[in-house]
């Protein structure tokens, strides 16, 4: 499958819980580091944005768990991302792990953009994100 | 509406992140400790499954985040739970703000139950949480 | 021992590694919980106090483990406070499990607040929290 | 300063909190991945010990907080290692960001073996570490 963006992780031990596996909640940190590392490489930082009062937001995530990651497994978190409404943007998310690109996890994260007063606000930068790559499916 | 547990929360500041809001993974952490009490409330102990090969997992999280909670803020997950297939147990959580109730969170969260070997086996405790309330929907 | 205050807690799972006690960075969000906890009671808001630009940050801490929390235990945290300098209040923070009083761990945090722009600057409602009780040692 | 092993890090932003810094728990997730790493690279699998019955503990932590860490910062984690009694190991372990080697925290973390009974019982790949590079100060 072809993804536009990827990021390689190796799983820290305390991220394991007592079932000596990845804890579920942690894949969503795997997941939105690397949204933040993909919106970075676009020239969109999460952090800047948030101090000048415009927040990126999930409004839903999807996640199918396929198979536990351990103790010292390197995997790579791989991304694309369309626009699923006017205001909202979906990231498919798909987690294989290393080197032997065993299936881990599916995920679909929806998102979107809002000033401080929870309005609706789509940087530029965003919209970009979309119309630069002809996928736009509005 | 009508929901067989529930526990109470308070958001600890470690759980907000730079946008001054708990970070959308920590909402996973909030509804596991519920399914396990909840569990734990049943008769099922997590913990002592896990040290005898048994494992619950999730298969499948669907999350849909509708409003943030921030630093302070206290909160109820309630949960039901519905037998989703021979194996498979769908835990429909919602989270509510205290003490004005609003509507925080929809989550449906699906597991099964695992030996060491990644063989489904369901203990005959989690067999009976379903037939006990006259709710299976096989 | 005679303390200021104390909160009580329960050990959540996913809060355990894969040695299947607390992990060693969870105890740092319960003794910071209940600092912040003990603030508020004295009409202190850590988050409120943040959006000002004035930030209570840790210096110093320094924790003794002495036995390990499981799944399933309860405990308290307890906490003494005493100024140690002109602008550094230190946190004597002691945890026992429940109900059996075991010690759990010994800390001591020393913290103190600084505006934007890293200058040291302690809010009078802190100055209050040492005067009040007659500890003060400066 | 001369160190026997350092990993590189990044900031992830749900590393940090609403004061919009890396939070301080999370200091030790770090120091703690650095701890594993470099004993995996000398031939000691903590999560391999952990199923074996033997687990590695921390018994005291000092850390000194210098300058915090933000959104996307890196850094590097640095180790050194002694011996500071017959059963206990002390780790020196420093942070920098880079690339202008900002000091940012200081830290001693002292740890032992234990089997599952809580008896000392250090492993021989242990005893080793110092060892082997003539740092035993016994």
């Amino acid at each position: 499958m072809d993804y536009r963006f990827s990021l390689d992780f190796k799983v820290r031990d305390y991220e394991c819980d007592l079932q000596g596996v990845v804890n579920n909640a942690v894949y969503q940190n795997y997941l939105e580091h690397t949204r933040h590392e993909f919106l970075l490489a676009e020239g969109i930082d999460f952090a800047a944005l948030a101090r000048q009062g415009i927040h990126l937001v999930v409004t839903r995530a999807e996640i199918d768990y396929r198979f536990p990651l351990r103790s010292g497994d390197r995997f790579r978190v791989c991304l694309n991302v369309e626009q699923s409404s006017r205001i909202r943007f979906s990231f498919h998310q798909d987690i294989y792990r290393l080197p032997d690109d065993r299936l881990i996890l599916n995920a679909v994260v929806t998102g979107t953009a809002m000033n401080e007063q929870g309005r609706p606000m789509v940087p530029k930068e965003l919209m970009g994100l979309i119309g630069n790559t002809g996928k736009q499916e509005l």
